[in-house]
């Protein structure tokens, strides 16, 4: 039984992170920031080197990111995730990752990007749910337009 | 045993609606509308907001798609599922999508559009497969081209 | 118990080629040559039909995919899998794709082609974990650029 169980465990602890990284996509692209900061780790730490940005904290991260993101339309896409459990309550994974962002322009036109990458993360348990404890986006490519 | 198998029954649950999810865009880009049908409940509702669309019943939705999608090229894909099963044989779940559709005009050249967004979906297991109870797709953008 | 297990079996099994595909993706995007070759059995076959190419075999198709893609910036996603397990230690499956590989020219400049459609698969257990066993990418669309 312990066993079976055990196995159970790992599944649905895999299907909760896989969902925790959908509410952490949607609730970004939908701008529901009180919502997007429960995703976090109050200690978690946010990289993107390659915007030479580090965040310590789920009130930097979501200052940060939604001030940054301040009248843009946003939509990030996650696929194909290798969730690992490495103990009780502790989890890291890999995401494959597009971003497409669109910036206002004070002449009234727009600027923007989109991205290809790979986020690699690591999630915790923090107050009965999962959540993201850390995370680093590594670029395969960005396409400014 | 009995709170193992409800775990059980959840991830095969989850596993099945995701499957399900899959054959809607699968089917739909192969234009296999006989068996694209089947993923609908029988009084299923869709709604494109955007396109100012409702569909009521999976007869009408597939006259309305197949003729909507005739003579086209298209690819849809979903993303990111956060499903919840809220009952025995009920569930709803959310999905990111990306659609890009190209139409052919008259003078041999096309037009068309990439869109993204999110489904808001309800799910119900009839004639003892799960099926799309309703569905709705609200827009983040569309890029025409 | 014996159908508890069962059903956990599939749903692992189901789990564990999901990583497998995504280890497929994020190894040949990365360009690990040699951690990508064991994501094939040693007698895979790929085929893409629309490029004519058939390769039979972990090496072959390693020497001819890696030399394919040299000097390239590729992106590749996988979506919506259907994942079958048809006997004890075997599965077919079928993905959802998308393909962005930019080729350099000897001018400086590039050119590349942006794809979408499905991976028609088969999977074995081979020295004790989940591999690739046939392959065919049947296209939607492409477009060059």
């Amino acid at each position: 039984m312990t066993d079976l169980q055990a196995q159970i465990d790992r599944l649905v602890a895999i299907e909760a992170i896989t969902q925790l990284k959908a509410r952490y996509f949607r609730l970004m692209d939908t701008k529901q920031w009180d919502e997007w900061a429960q995703v976090f780790a109050t200690d978690c730490v946010m990289e993107i080197p390659e915007a030479d940005m580090v965040n310590h904290g789920r009130d930097e991260i979501v200052r940060a990111v939604s001030t940054a993101l301040t009248g843009t339309t946003t939509t990030h896409h996650g696929h194909m995730p290798e969730i690992e459990i490495t103990g009780e309550g502790t989890a890291r994974g890999i995401w494959a990752m597009f971003d497409y962002v669109e910036f206002p322009k004070d002449d009234g036109t727009t600027w923007g990007l989109k991205g290809y990458g790979h986020y690699h993360e690591e999630y915790r348990v923090e107050d009965g749910a999962w959540r993201i404890a850390r995370t680093r986006l590594e670029r395969l490519r960005v396409d400014p337009f």
